[in-house]
Parts: structure tokens; C-alpha cells; sequence
């Protein structure tokens, strides 16, 4: 028997957000049932309700940074327990028997993992997300949120937090090496923190000066803007690993001479357009470019831990449920420092 | 006091190479004469002489693919004896302090490695390359030639060998992992050979089936046409690493869906038109792009070592000097199996 849980859904494609009711299935051998606390705000939200990645299922509850608690759990589950503190990142399945989900890697499952929302479970049914009082999920796909990390500021790094950590922790950056983070936004911040708690010499290159003070404050050695052509000059030949998080076509040539011989420097987010670079770039100096996408459900524990560990959270600014389209107003404005996250009590009542 | 030595030259832009005399410096300390036996005609060299990369000097004895007997040695040699065997590649002489030089990668040197020919030694003085009876190399930068290789198939593997055993390498072609080699020219069928003698199972991605039997011969377990759309869908997700030698722009994102999660496309060539492709190729699969350039001194002497050890030199054709025009109109229209290589006693009298 399925439960009825209240949600903010979007009925149809670019339709303002509405209270509303769903169904969540009932528990089977390995599910959890999560009263959910925080669900946070990522960009791609926006873009799904909006379709700009293309079609999608509606109505849309969306969210993938979910932070609660363990109300209820199946037979079977023996990793979760009433009460644990609990996370749900991007997806919420995966096949489990390809080399990618064997490797613990199920962000790249070959027969494609189940998006945690705009997704359908493999039996057909849409899966619904994070703006919503509950959520069931099979427990594998869930993770703990360590003691001393509010779920508040735990819930971002669900999406954000991991897909910084992520390449942060694949291509090695930590003592000794030098870090650029392109874009200080939802993802950025988390790149600066995260970058500076794995000890690495981090600078961030933004537009402009706006955030310098915000840069530094969050863990950045230095701060340049990169609409100051000067920039390019003086930075060539500086990073091992360069993180861009923006989402807009930028001058590849550019950045990969501020690489160091070896440097990478990994996209975790995609314009719509192609990109466009020269070859000679890369061989220069044997660089990388590459791409880097959430992380896997192992990878996000340890990325929790190493949050907890260093007392890393999100910052971000609390909304309730019905504040939601006009958050959704200001991300596009990019009018938020750093995340939001919906306090999913106000749902209630 | 120079000596004089005969040489193969371009008188100019786009003119025929000729006859003529150059003068080669006195020895130097650390110095040694070589009197050349074989030099391969690389692609570049035409690139060069037809100032098809920008503005170059004349007159220009090209020729970056040396291999010789050394017979004469200035008086602070230690490394090589009147006699030894040895090579010249791309690069005759580097700042010797940067890190990259500092790391034994001299062809990254911060302060621009002196080139074989079309170059300036640091004193401002010109370089004149292979197509030459003789050539004064600082001992540094020669590497010696083992017993067991030819020094007519080892010239090639100057520039051609290092070039594909440098990403082979680096990127840990060996058994069970499946490399890909893009094009089947004087780079690919290196590729080919030594990616086998590492132990990898080879792929060639050529145009067409017409070299499938020279490819299958030289060491590849496959051979597929990238002409045939099929390919691209029979083989997405294979590869570990694929290695493009074509300097035409190639469809990349094409490419990047022969990876699997983690594998790396390695341009060892650039077009002089920038590249496209969409950074979703790369985020999804956490996959790489990357260039590679030749190879630094003690990598090339490694290679040499490697190709000797397994038998390994470059399939060629030898010409005669007077062939040389003929032989570049014959390189571009991709009519060589699949090096030609000068015997430069036919220089003499």
C-alpha cells in the first residue's frame, strides 16, 4: 500500500511549483522510509521543470540534495536504523551488475542509474524527489550523514558536495598542488572548501571581483578575475588541476595555458552548444581535459565523512516550500550565496 | 672552425630541396660529430619547408630523424665513444634548468627547446637537420642506437617511435588493457607495433579496410573503418585508450564514445582548424582528452631500448637524396608504406 506525502510539484513543463500530494510505494525488503528535513536547490532543478534538457515527466517533484531522518525501515535493511540521519544524492537505483555499478561507480551505470527524479524506477514508475516530506529508497542507494553535520547545510553536498569532491579526490588535489576552481556558485563554493580541506593551494577564477572577500573567506589562497585579459598572462602555466563549474562555453585555449605541464582541467558541467579548442593546447604541455560527473554512492559517503571530519557544510540560505519559485527566480540571476535549501517542515500543515 | 658538409636544402618557401654545402660548428667540449647514415622524412618536414605552420628559416635542411655513427668526440665527452651509435629526434638542445627540464622533459622546456632544424641554437646561430652527411650534436641530446636495430629502420623512431611510445606509455598500454590506434601512416604503424610489443590488444581505426592487412600484419588484433558508421556503434565503450595520429580535424565526440569509463583520446597531432565536441562526452564516463609531444631524452632512449628488445623498427623505404622531391608529393598524397628514409651516402661525391 502506497502513502500519501505532500510535495511541491511542478504539473507541467515550466508551470510554476504547487503544494500537492504524491504517492511513495510501501516499503519493500531493503527500502528505508526518510522523513526528509532539507532538500537543497540545484540549477538542474530548474532546468528539468523548465525543460531545457529536453523532454521530461511531469508533474515534477524535484530535488537530489535530501537530508533526513530513517522513520520506518523494510525486513531486510541491515545498514539503516529508526532514527540515523540520512542523505539521498542524484540517483536512487542502478543495475548493480555492470563493470561501472561493480566498480562502485553507478553514476555511469550502463544501463543508466535512476535519476532520483524526472526518472522511472526499472519497473516503469516515476520517481518523484527531494521537495517532499518522505522519501523511500532502497538502502544502498542512501547514505549516513555523520554526527556534527546539521542536516541543513548537509543536504547541498548530496549534488554539489560530491561533484567537487569527486574530481578533487580523482585527480589528486591536496599538499603541494595548485588549484583553480572556475565560477563560485552553488558548486564553486564547495570546490574552494573542499579543495582547501584536502590542503591544496586554491585560487578561484570568476568574472569578476564581486565575491573576492566571500572567495578568501571560504578557504581561497587567491581570487583573479577572468574578464581581466591580464589574468591569463600572469596565471600561464600555474595549475595541476583546474575545476570548471560553469556551465557557459568559455575560452578553453585560455584556461588550458594556465595549466602546468600534466595539468588537467575537468568540466563538471556542460554548455548546450559544442566547445571549441585547439589541439595544439593539449599538446603542449601533455595536458587533459576532462569531465567528472556526481560521484558514486561509496565515494559520497566518503566525501560525508571527510565533510564532517573537516566541518565542511554548504552555506546557504533556508527557505520554506512556498518561496520555492521565486528561489528558483533568483538562482537564474544567480542571486544566491550559496545554495538554498527548503526546510521541508513547512510543507506540513 | 666549421666544416663543411653536404646537405639537402630548401632554398626557400615552397622551392625544391637541393644540393648544397652547410657549415657545421667546430666541436665543443661535450660535442660529438656524427656522421649520418639514415634520415627520415617526418611530415612536418614539408609542413616546415612550405611554411604551411607560419613564417620559417632558409635555407632549411630539415630532417628530425637521424641515426649515425659517431666519428669524432670534443674533448669533455663521456657519454659516447668515436664509433657508437646514435640518434638524433626532434630536439638538439633546452634550457636544462626549468622542472620540466629539470624532470627529463625537454621537449617542454619553459624556455623552448632548441629544434633540430628551423631552429636557433640559444647563441642565435641556425639549425640544419638530417638531410646532411654529418651533424654536431651536443652529447646530452643524442641517444644511443642498441645493437640489434638497423640504423635505416631505427631513424624513424627519432620522431615517428617516440611519438606514439611516449601516450603509450604514459597512459599504461600493456596487457589487458584495449588500445585504439586512429590512422595507419608513418605515426600509426609505430603505434601499432610497439602498443603490441607493451602487451595491449590493438584496435586500428583507419578510414578504410584498405591497409587491414599491412595493420593486422604489423601486430593489430582489429581493424576497422571509421568510414563505416557501424563501427562507432559496434565499438562504443571499448577502448582504454585510443591514440588519434590524424592531423585532420576527426569527429570527437565520435571518438570519445569508443572510450570506456576512464579511458583517454590522445592527440598526437593538431589540425590547423580548432576542434569541437561537447563536454558531455567527457562528463559522462569521467573520460579524458589529452595531447602528447614527442618525448624527452631519457624516454627516447627508452624507447629505443624497448624497440630493440622486441625487434621493432619502422617499416620504410629508402630513397636516394635526388628522390627527396619526389618523395614529399608522394607523402601527401599518403603513398608511403610507411616511413621513407634518406640513405645519406648517396649525398656523397
Amino acid at each position: 500500500m502506497t502513502t500519501s506525502v505532500t510535495a511541491y510539484a511542478a504539473p507541467a513543463p515550466k508551470a510554476p511549483l504547487e503544494k500537492t500530494t504524491i504517492e511513495r510505494r510501501a516499503l519493500r525488503g531493503h527500502d528505508i522510509l526518510i522523513e526528509i528535513a532539507y532538500s537543497g536547490i540545484c540549477h538542474s532543478d530548474i532546468h528539468q521543470v523548465r525543460e531545457e534538457w529536453g523532454s521530461a515527466l511531469f508533474p515534477m517533484v524535484p530535488g537530489h540534495e535530501i537530508a533526513g531522518v530513517v522513520t520506518e525501515v523494510g525486513p531486510d535493511v541491515t545498514e539503516y536504523a529508526v532514527g540515523d540521519r540520512v542523505g539521498v544524492g542524484c540517483f536512487v537505483d542502478s543495475c548493480r551488475e555492470c563493470e561501472n555499478c561493480r566498480a562502485g561507480e553507478e553514476q555511469f551505470c550502463l544501463k543508466g542509474e535512476v535519476q532520483t527524479y524526472n526518472g522511472e524506477e526499472y519497473d516503469g514508475s516515476p520517481t518523484y524527489g527531494g521537495y517532499s516530506t518522505h522519501i523511500v529508497v532502497d538502502e544502498n542507494y542512501a547514505v549516513r550523514i555523520p554526527e556534527g553535520l546539521s542536516l541543513d547545510v548537509a543536504a547541498p553536498l548530496l549534488c554539489a558536495g560530491i561533484t567537487l569532491y569527486s574530481p578533487l579526490a580523482h585527480w589528486s588535489a591536496g599538499p603541494g598542488k595548485k588549484v583553480a576552481i572556475v565560477g563560485l556558485g552553488g558548486l564553486g563554493h564547495m570546490g574552494v572548501k573542499i579543495a582547501h580541506a584536502m590542503g591544496a593551494e586554491v585560487t578561484v577564477l570568476s568574472q569578476t571581483l564581486r565575491k573576492k572577500d566571500d572567495g578568501l573567506r571560504l578557504g581561497a589562497d587567491h581570487f583573479y578575475a577572468t574578464g581581466d585579459e591580464s589574468t591569463f598572462a600572469e596565471l600561464a602555466g600555474s595549475f595541476d588541476l583546474i575545476v570548471n563549474t560553469v556551465s557557459a562555453n568559455i575560452p578553453l585555449d585560455g584556461y588550458l595555458s594556465l595549466l602546468k605541464r600534466d595539468g588537467t582541467l575537468v568540466h563538471v558541467g556542460a554548455p548546450e552548444n559544442p566547445s571549441s579548442f585547439s589541439q595544439f593546447s593539449l599538446i603542449m604541455g601533455r595536458k587533459s581535459m576532462a569531465g567528472s560527473k556526481i560521484g558514486g554512492i561509496r565515494q559520497t559517503q566518503e566525501m560525508l565523512d571527510f565533510c564532517a571530519e573537516h566541518g565542511l557544510g554548504a552555506e546557504i540560505e533556508v527557505i520554506s516550500g512556498d518561496q520555492v519559485n521565486e528561489a528558483y527566480d533568483r538562482v537564474v540571476a544567480g542571486d544566491v550565496r550559496y545554495r538554498f535549501v527548503i526546510d521541508v517542515a513547512s510543507l506540513k500543515g
